[in-house]
């Protein structure tokens, strides 16, 4: 009986109570601890649907049958933080809870984040840090040079343009920061008056997804390029679009604000600046946009790898409103801890 | 006159405050908000050393030449980030700085942390929490699931294998987290009576280029494969040698005893563990570890994304000793704003 599997995987992933402590469920060997020259002596079936392995230095594991078979073919599932564990976009019902329903118990809705990039709490408290009391039902909040919260409303002396009355276009948050800070939530303490101030979201992996289906060569070229972003002091240099070893779409860095000016042969610039306008116009699309208007209350959680926000411009001055968001980050750890 | 940039890289890159943001340095426009057959009517010698240009859209730049010449090739510097940006060593007198030192300036100390990975800051106070404020000097804590901060000691029922007398080989923190804590920060309350528990570090990136020129191969298999870590509810697939576009070296992720099975092919799987052994090897050659004995106030600070720690073992029990450090983690980004 053959194992399709080499003597040294087999040692090293050995599942008894000496190579696996049971209690943490750590490994308490190193890869150095074990023979090189490692041989499998004997296979044989056991009890339970078990398989029975001696090796050459002495040690003997039972191995679950279809755990093994388990491991015959690669998992494309992968880590569910690349397009293959999530469910990609073109239009979407925001997915949406009530505070109360949410904060008894948040994972129904953070699947939604997880898979869908994003999701709405409804009608939270109207206080002034409430964000944080919502990132902390569920994670914790990643406190950055902004603060741990971040007031977005309009400023007389803004050092970031978030914090006037612009439109803004769909970005993420902080692609000069590395790691970005992988989750956002905006809680709405005051809405605009006349109107505007409308939020905006965009599945990214879908953008670039089709990117991919459409113009192969653009792709390439922005999943293959490190770009600058940079803020203040704060510089990091990674492609629009990051890909895993295998390909996958993983992460979106997307803001034109501080994108830097890419150095490099005249030919080169001039097919970035092609690749960058197609997904730029695939972001933008008719139809691509999730819009919705956050009321006093709300909240919406999103994953700031993936999908990009966006707002209408609102009118500032005391006769036209004062939208006041208050906003935190947090990270994606929290989101898979409660929901797988 | 012809400068070799594109029409539209000059555009998108105009320094004009009707372009570029006055207050936030953050750029005022889109990539879709310029014409995309744009073209550059006229290029003129201006004063003080600027370049005047205009645009068939009727905008007019004046750029600095020094600056255009400056984005003719790729800054290999990057962000600082890869090993480009960084000292690689084989072995280094631990960079230290005393406590009062660093808190009136920590910014000599943490461009050691920034450039060789790690720096001792000596005789703080020796009270629980002191790890927090020492983070704190410079950064924002990221706290996890273990807490703001975390003990590290004998505990009668260890989640982790960090909290037993156990030695530990070298390794990064938290790889089952995406993203991983890119700091850490380990302050000792208590040593080891028994003269056991002493803190070593091995600088990864010097391991996986010297992988790279003895082993190409293994280290494309590194690089190449996308492996599991895991804890709890926990899990990312990232490889244990993470590069970038360029195949610059930005991130070692290695933890024996929080590795999953690799799935695959028999072959590929053989192949993956001469890799793995190869690389470990490495990483545990003979003088690759710079060791020292924390006393009770110093705290050691390192960059989680490169340098793996280790100890010794110490024995556990009420006569050898009770070695009790404090660990929170924080993020590379808080150095850089001050170090830049």
């Amino acid at each position: 009986m053959d194992l399709p599997f080499p003597a040294l995987w087999l040692r090293d992933n050995c599942p008894c109570p000496l190579c696996l402590d049971p209690g943490s469920g750590q490994k308490l060997h190193t890869v150095a601890d074990l023979d090189a020259e490692l041989t499998v002596t004997e296979v044989r079936d056991g009890a339970d649907g078990t398989v029975a392995v001696a090796y050459s230095d002495g040690h003997r594991s039972a191995f679950d049958r279809d755990w093994l078979a388990a491991h015959e073919a690669v998992d494309e599932a992968g880590d569910g933080r690349t397009e293959a564990g999530k469910a990609l976009w073109d239009h979407v019902e925001p997915p949406a809870a009530a505070w109360e329903e949410f904060r008894a118990d948040p994972a129904p809705l953070l699947r939604h984040v997880w898979k869908t990039g994003f999701a709405l709490v409804r009608a939270a408290p109207v206080e002034p840090g409430t964000v944080l009391a919502i990132a902390r039902t569920f994670g914790y909040v990643r406190e950055t040079n902004y603060g741990e919260l971040f007031d977005v409303r309009v400023e007389p002396d803004p050092a970031n343009l978030a914090f006037t009355g612009r439109a803004i276009a769909p970005h993420t948050d902080n692609p000069y920061r590395d790691p970005v800070p992988t989750m956002q939530l905006l809680h709405c303490l005051r809405d605009a008056a006349d109107g505007g101030g409308e939020s905006g979201l965009v599945d990214g992996f879908r953008a670039a997804a089709l990117l991919r289906e459409t113009h192969p060569g653009h792709f390439r070229m922005l999943s293959g390029t490190p770009v600058t972003f940079a803020w203040g002091r704060l510089r990091a240099q990674r492609p629009m679009i990051g890909v895993d070893e295998a390909g996958r779409i993983r992460e979106i860095r997307y803001n034109n604000r501080s994108l830097r000016p890419l150095a490099g042969r005249e030919d080169e610039l001039a097919a970035f600046y092609a690749a960058y306008r197609a997904f730029d116009a695939l972001l933008n699309r008719p139809g691509a946009m999730v819009t919705f208007k956050l009321a006093p209350g709300d909240c919406v959680i999103f994953d700031n790898t993936r999908v990009l926000h966006a707002r209408t411009a609102f009118a500032d001055g005391a006769g036209a409103g004062d939208r006041h968001l208050q906003g935190c980050y947090a990270d994606l750890d929290a989101v898979q801890w409660i929901t797988s």
